[in-house]
Formats: C-alpha cells, structure tokens, sequence
C-alpha cells in the first residue's frame, strides 16, 4: 500500500468563499503516482467546509443565501460571547459536511460529469488548510 | 492490497425517490472477495444522494417532508434561470450527503442492526449512476 | 496491508448528550499500530452522529438549539405512530451526518488544531456503538 499527504493552505479576502479546487486535487494524485484506492479531502479547521457539487455562480448564491436563512448570522448564539464571534459559520460547516472520500480509478478521480470539489470558507481572512490523504498501489 | 469498482445505474419513474440498495452494495462486496477494508458509496450526479438510516416508509415520507420545508421547490433560485430548474435537488443533496464509507470486516458489511444504505433521487427521470468502490484485502 | 476494528459503547443517561470520543478513537489507533492510512468512526444507530467541530460547551448547546428548530421534537411525524417517537432524532442525524474518515500520518490523527471528534447521541439511555475501523500500514 503506498500513502501520500499535502495540504492547501487558503487565506481568503472575504469573509465567505467558495473555491474550486478539483485541478489541486488532481495534481495531488498525478504528483501520488497512485492508481486505485481513496483520495480523502478534508477541512483542517472547523468553519469551513469541502464538497462536491456544482461549478455554476448562480447555484452558490443560492447556496450561500440558503446557508444565511438556515444558519443566519445575527442569532444570538452563546459561542459569540465566549470566543470568536463565528457560531454560524460553524453551523454551515455543519450542514454542508468537512470532507469528502473520492474514488481514484486507474489514476483518476473518478468524479462524474458535474461532480466538481469545493472548498467553502464561511470565517476567513485568516491561514487555514485542507488536508488531501491519499491511499492505494 | 484489492481494490474493486463498479457502478449502479438508476433512472427513476418519478422525480422523487428513494431507493434501498443495501443488497446490491453487498452483492459487490461478495464479488470483489475483500474481506477487510473499506467499501465507498458515492452518488455521481449532483442532485442525488447516498445515505444510511430506516428501512421505515413513514420516516422516509417524514425526511422528504422535512426536505421540502428546508429547501423548498417553489423558491425564486438563481440556479433556476440559468440552468435545469432543480435549484432545490442540488440544496437538498446537500444536507442528506452524497457518499458513506462502509466499514467491511470478515467479508461482510459492519452495519448496525437497523442501518440500511439509500439512494436519494431528488431530480430523476433521467440516467444517473452511484460508484461503489472497495478497497482492502 | 493492516486493518483493525473495535467499537466504543455508550448507554447515555440523558435522551440527548453529546461526547467528545477524540482520546478513545487516538487509543485505538495507538492500540493498532497502523502509521498511515484512515481511521473511520461510524455511529452503528441511526438516532446518533459521529461529527468533528470545537470542544466549546457554548457552541454545543448552539447547535443543539440550532437542531431543535430544524427539526423540532413536537411535529406530527408519520414515524411517531408506527414505530418510537424519535423521529426528530433520525433528522437531526441526518442534518449532522452519521460518520468521519480520519487521516492518520506518522501513528497520529493528522487533525486541525480545533478538530475534535464527537459523539451526538439523539435517542439514548439505550446501549448504542460506533465503530472505530482502521486501515493502512
């Protein structure tokens, strides 16, 4: 079994991003040399998040706008008080999951035709990672 | 190490449903001849998901109500004028999550006693598939 | 390749408790010797969650009010007449999401200095598991 692990560090200019990033991952697994077996891609910190879904604009606003309603940001949340002023932006990491598994097959992703990996930043402005962990032969 | 793939096609009658698969993931599991790894189950299209819960008819009539007050068809989304009016299938992806990582174990799947695995169409009709991969020995 | 498995029990007192299990799930790997490959923690019940976020009592009380609402214990659910009244718990396992995939490198949980792993338990005073299965090198 071989194993392979980088990050990508992301230091965003707003407050609440969404970054494509299916080509890093890729070239994470080109630079593995692995074949067959599970590319793990995970949010290090825990206000952000990583996906698969659309790369459409249209579809991450609404997203976004979906996030703001189910987890709006002037909720009088306890964590406010005692820490950074962020609780919302941990409740939509929480919605929208901090990672993914994906399948390498024969040396590829094996994504389908939409299927496009998302790293959603929902408290930046700070240094934070990704971790890409890949195992296989 | 054994890795193994193969795909399940689906294409729904309704628009709307929800598919128990937990035979067919096993029937792959026997075939790939692993006995201890992991087996990923992971929706392609982006308007599907992959989930474990209830094998229960009125808690699967009870999520897709409670989907359709959390990410209701009817709203005025973006998505909706640029692309496939399905806004609310990707939202509703969203929350149940697209892939479950299955832990294998003497050859067989290590559920607990009420887990069964799902697919969630929320925008069907159409040809989409679900990836199984195994990876282990 | 090494693989490993064990389970952590939990009858909890309360109806709703959530449990930081990061130590236990480090043990285990410790206990395993494996030094690279993923470690995945899985609720084996499907009224509970294995979820990673902050160690903050407040933000753990925010998010339980944040679920109350999403998935409020009083709705007319079709589950509540056919089987246990805990529907809003297979909802809010839902919303939280049943699993994690762990990167381990060097022997060690390959985790954000934030990231701790928890337990939600929705449905308990019941004896419940997770299954902590490891594998790699």
């Amino acid at each position: 079994m071989k194993s392979y692990s980088d990050y990508i560090w992301f230091e965003t200019e707003k407050k609440v991003e969404y970054i494509r990033i299916t080509d890093e991952v890729e070239q994470r697994l080109f630079d593995s040399g692995i074949q067959e077996g599970f590319c793990l891609v995970s949010a290090m910190h825990i206000t952000a998040s990583v996906y698969v879904n659309d790369a459409e604009q249209g579809l991450i606003q609404d997203i976004n706008e979906w996030l703001q309603h189910l987890a709006p940001e002037e909720k009088d949340y306890r964590h406010n008080s005692l820490s950074d002023p962020n609780a919302e932006a941990h409740l939509r990491r929480l919605i929208m999951g901090h990672q993914v598994v994906l399948p390498v097959t024969e040396g590829k992703l094996d994504l389908g035709p939409w299927e496009q990996v998302y790293y959603a930043e929902f408290d930046g402005q700070r240094r934070k990672r990704v971790v890409i962990k890949i195992i296989g032969e």
